[in-house]
């Protein structure tokens, strides 16, 4: 990455960060606003309201005018953090107890209402004569949000995904707030109807290819890197690209060890090694490369619409950060 | 209650509830929708949307106009009752299992998700120039019905509430939601600034009466009218306002024999009795019914701003009913 565009995202987290602890100021009570704010100091990379910050430069809009909605797709980021993590049982994130193991489920869950109110309430704060539209698409993406965790929820009991049940469920789950975030940049930014479904197109194919890269990095990236636990999701029994690949398209000798091994009550670190090798004689882990690699070649694509040519080098800049971490 | 206006409540019932179930059309994966159809399908009075209309109508605004955010408030609603059971570990809700208890509070929590969403979603299908106003206002309500459950929550861990603290707390959780819809009727009915703040305060005022109300109603009103057993608040320990006066102005004998009853693990039938002599001890019912009926004249009070004799009318009429309600 190169020291320039490396800067401006360090700048723009540190805008970014700094707004987002004034949603809290003056509020009470503690009990509601604690651990919210426990939530953003827990930091991440604050990839939605960055790519919702370079989609409104990439159709020169003023940069000034997308802050609130951008602090707002961070909200909303976190609170399907927080209501996943209760539904997940997942007892930390990013390193750091989740706010229902710190404190309580009760508190959990009411933290997670506060910050999708928090949300609207900074989107709102955005001056724009597309306001309703604006709106609309955060809400429809809200919608989506949470059909994808209830796909998600629903494969926990149906072993019978298929990778267009996995894509679709991604879809909504994550690629959906990229695609808002980039919508949201291209709006505020007021680029026209293209350069906003363009926008809009990119940050979907991003999220895909985002979630995949995920799921892969969950086997083959080191804990410390990574700030969670190697093969959580193996251990999780997650329905992973890599493990729907594996379940749908690997011979049967491998499917029929694979769920052996799935049929355990505790994965220890032996059998996620062979869970892995599993994986790798299946073919999964090179599909898994060859899907993200499909998403990020169509992500460029999508830029071809764009009029600005230093908005189409940041957001490729913006694309080799995302698809180059290892965590 | 005269015919004409029953007939009339009867109506828009009919007109909210085909509205509230059109929002689920098209809608799945049913892990997610069922839930919530089966929460619309729990009926209730559907008070706010009614509010909402009235307002509309109270300022001479086009009532067709209303229904998208008279659908939201009562969305809204939902979302909070859906979300509270979890909390308050409530097993029956309009005499039938709540979400959580008929699913699991994974999918309770969800479904209230979805149900906030939805809520969103049909608010901004209104069409009004004061659409950005419109849902500023329903935000800011979202942002305070949580503060209010906050407070709630904190009231069952600290034993020193006094009636101040219990009215800043039904205020939040209960009659900014009444406010909130009044206001959006008059918005959307294009009152003037003056309208739209005397209707939010009428919605106020009838609120904090009506929740007094409904403590009074827990041990005055009986099972089969209330759809809830009797003397449940004080079975769960809640600060009402009755148990929060009697801790506050009772005799130091009343209070003491108050706190006794409440170390119990369980309350029984007979000791709900004995808590309701010493209520009534305590001055504590008659206060409850002096501070509904300061909260009514209030609201009578509000009206006075009102142009339209017609609008007047309609909304004293719903002051009655409400006020008159056994259940």
């Amino acid at each position: 990455m190169d020291n320039q565009f490396k800067f401006l995202l360090q700048e723009w987290r540190e805008q970014i960060d700094r707004r987002l602890f004034q949603v809290l100021d003056g509020h009470h009570p503690a009990i509601l606003y604690d651990p919210i704010q426990y939530v953003l100091e827990g930091g991440g990379k604050r990839i939605r309201p960055i790519l919702l910050a370079l989609s409104c430069k990439a159709v020169d809009g003023v940069l000034e005018k997308c802050w609130d909605a951008a602090v707002a797709v961070e909200l909303l980021h976190d609170f399907t953090l927080v209501h996943d993590d209760i539904m997940d049982r997942d007892d930390t994130r990013r390193g750091r107890a989740t706010v229902h193991k710190k404190w309580n489920s009760d508190i959990a869950l009411l933290a997670g209402d506060g910050l999708v109110a928090l949300a609207f309430q900074s989107l709102l704060r955005t001056q724009s004569s597309k306001i309703h539209e604006i709106a609309t698409v955060f809400t429809e993406g809200i919608i989506e949000l949470c059909e994808g965790q209830a796909f998600d929820l629903e494969f926990e009991t149906n072993g019978d995904v298929n990778l267009k049940d996995y894509l679709d469920m991604i879809g909504r789950k994550t690629a959906r707030l990229l695609n808002v975030s980039a919508k949201l940049g291209g709006l505020i930014g007021n680029g026209n109807e293209a350069e906003v479904q363009a926008l809009g197109n990119f940050g979907y194919n991003l999220g895909c290819g985002f979630q995949i890269q995920d799921d892969l990095l969950d086997i083959t990236s080191d804990e410390a890197t990574m700030g969670k636990t190697y093969g959580s999701d193996v251990k999780r029994k997650k329905q992973t690209y890599l493990l729907v690949h594996a379940l749908s398209e690997a011979d049967s000798s491998i499917k029929e060890q694979l769920r052996f091994l799935l049929t355990k009550q505790e994965i220890n670190r032996t059998q996620i090694n062979e869970v892995k090798v599993l994986f790798e004689k299946a073919g999964s882990i090179d599909a898994a490369k060859f899907a993200i690699n499909k998403y990020i070649l169509s992500a460029k694509s999508n830029l071809d619409e764009l009029h600005s040519t230093q908005g189409k080098e940041l957001l490729l800049s913006f694309l080799k950060y995302i698809s180059n971490r290892n965590a």
